[in-house]
């Protein structure tokens, strides 16, 4: 079961936003596995993508469709990555746009593609062909929390976030929906997250601010360190509302705050529901000389497996923690005296070996909870960032162990 | 149970090479746990150690020590790691050399501490001052089995290896052991590994081998990506035999031969007994650009959890190999048509997707083997290089997550 309360919350009409969603039966019968998302003319589309080097067929086509067209609509299915499929992927690819684009009356490279599911599998297009257009007459305004639950994988559960703030006396809404849980460790963003707004933000700052608040949010996650192919997170903005501009600095505080809350709340949602996982975890790191070397600390404990199992073990093993900033790549010169490690609010190391007041009482009382901040202090500058993961468990093997089977 | 047959060798006696055992009860009684190497006075003495940051305070006497003086005894405990536990570990790992010292009348720094186990724990020093003197009054020459025994910790196996080359008419002998399973991504080299012959090496040339051995050995092996605070190698060469000298490149050919040997079969010994491992893994790539290139790709796959978990459910699932070597660092702008992978024989991947004779059965055959190699060809360049790893398996979970309880 996913780490803490995940229950969907109450999705606002996003203006210019519809959703539908079938049955194609990629993978299995029977389940919702075909999602389509309507945009409305005006609608400004920004996206993030994998840096894979093997970058699945719909990435390659949703980033050209990009460059080259004003989105109209999203298909998405899942039961299958269409990656690592050479050119009869693109093709398929291709031809699934074709058939929304045909169902729908736009151009075909209106569509953005999207796939998500096993590696290295045709898809299975003839299924496509009843279940487009069925997906196309359902589109509602309503139909969040239907495609959050059909874009899922090995996910527990649905995902989805809302926020809602005032803007030039105007309300604007964010709704936004992810699914994920393993191969896990974003590069641009994860597989698949889908946030829209009804804001009006031209295309430009809409991708600044959707790749300012992917590092905050999809970038610092992993569950266990693999880089998905079809990795993406697109935003939309259908301008039915307030107008925002760079000019408008107030206004656009107050609309990325909203917006990071809406990206953090899913891409938390991931981790929670981590293949297996038992544990949600903040790896914070402080004290760092440079950014990269906070972030690089911070993944280098948060994809340790001896961290990872020691947290499903509940067993306050913080020599794990030290070994594992110890081989931090850059931390060669570290001064050890300098460390401090917190698990939650207590100190756990200092001065380069436990501290002093440190008991096993008190680190075992912290294990056993359910969230955990390892809070690490390289007391040699002022950079910060946080990573979010989980834990690694018996489920995780056996998850990954019997995926295909 | 580990991989393949790890039967211990015939050990010869390296003469100037005494080893003796004892049981302190550093972790639990009745277990021998401290190990003491005697060198004649004339042996040549290398070490690689771990570049872990928060290194164990054994690491930083015994460089030291190396440094300063001749070292004729080598002090190994195992139960208990003396990492992370700062100034008061460091005192006793100098008062565990100062024991040695005094019960075999040399100075202490001509004692070369090492130490694996628990991190963060004080080492029990009570416990050693009638171990260590036990441990002395039973040197003898054909001590290297029970030593084998005597610096294990959740390896399931002792590891060891031997070989024997001539050289200048005269017989020369190596024997080593070492011990590891888990934590293992030797940066310099694993904890713990102890190779010694009988020719009559200098000691930068000895350093000089060992550095380059290592690197296609202990410094080519992983079992999670996890690298110990206790690294460490030593080689030492009590001069007995054969003269070596780097004028004598035939004769050095032949020696770095045998002694790779040695040191490999000693790193494949800790990956088939790696913790949980069901399958050994060699991960082969060539055609990169460069070495450093090639090496990362190899340890991108080699620690993907994905592959990992694949490999012990002995599914084919090609599409996670190719998923990590995308997401490798430095191959952003790899063109994937011209990547091949071979499971064995078996082609899996040409240009960019599934081999067009590939067929699951072929892998599946392949798969449900011990052990199994993936060979990558990034088809851009020439550089090659080769990691041994294992699977991931639920017992490596259980291992890890019941540790220290």
């Amino acid at each position: 079961m996913p780490v803490g309360d995940l229950s969907l919350p109450e999705f606002p009409v996003i203006e210019g936003i519809r959703l539908g969603v079938a049955q194609a039966g990629i993978k299995k019968p029977g389940r919702d596995d075909v999602v389509v998302i309507e945009l409305s003319p005006k609608t400004q589309v920004a996206g993030v993508f994998t840096r894979n080097a093997f970058c699945a067929a719909p990435v390659q086509v949703a980033r050209r469709h990009l460059s080259t067209a004003s989105p109209r609509y999203l298909l998405i299915n899942t039961g299958n990555a269409n990656a690592g499929t050479g050119a009869p992927g693109l093709d398929d690819c291709q031809r699934s746009c074709d058939l929304l684009a045909q169902a729908a009356g736009v151009e075909p490279n209106q569509v953005l593609p999207f796939s998500t599911g096993v590696i290295g599998e045709r898809l299975p297009m003839e299924r496509f062909e009843k279940a487009v257009p069925e997906a196309v007459a359902a589109l509602e305004a309503t139909g969040w929390a239907r495609a959050a639950s059909g874009i899922l994988t090995t996910d527990v559960v649905p995902k989805g976030a809302v926020a809602r703030c005032e803007i030039q006396g105007q309300v604007v809404n964010i709704a936004g929906i992810a699914k994920g849980s393993g191969m896990i460790r974003p590069n641009m963003a994860t597989m698949l997250g889908y946030v829209a707004t009804d804001a009006e933000i031209a295309q430009p700052l809409l991708q600044q601010l959707l790749h300012e608040v992917s590092d905050q949010s999809f970038n610092r996650i992993s569950v266990d360190g693999d880089t998905s192919t079809n990795d993406a997170v697109m935003l939309m903005a259908t301008g039915a509302s307030a107008v925002l501009s760079e000019q408008d600095s107030a206004g656009l505080a107050v609309f990325r705050e909203a917006l990071l809350s809406v990206m953090q709340t899913l891409a938390h949602a991931i981790v929670r529901d981590g293949e297996g996982a038992t544990k949600f975890v903040t790896v914070k790191v402080t004290g760092g000389r440079t950014g990269a070397e906070a972030l690089e600390t911070a993944y280098t404990v948060a994809h340790s497996p001896l961290v990872k199992t020691a947290l499903y073990a509940s067993d306050a093993n913080w020599g794990r923690i030290l070994a594992a900033v110890g081989r931090t790549p850059g931390l060669e010169d570290l001064d050890v005296e300098g460390v401090t490690v917190h698990l939650n609010d207590v100190c756990i190391v200092a001065l380069g070996g436990r501290a002093a007041d440190y008991t096993e009482e008190a680190g075992a009382a912290v294990m056993a909870q359910d969230e955990i901040t390892i809070h690490i202090d390289l007391g040699r500058g002022e950079a910060v960032d946080t990573v979010w993961t989980c834990d690694f468990s018996h489920q995780y093997v056996s998850i990954n162990a019997d995926y295909r089977s």
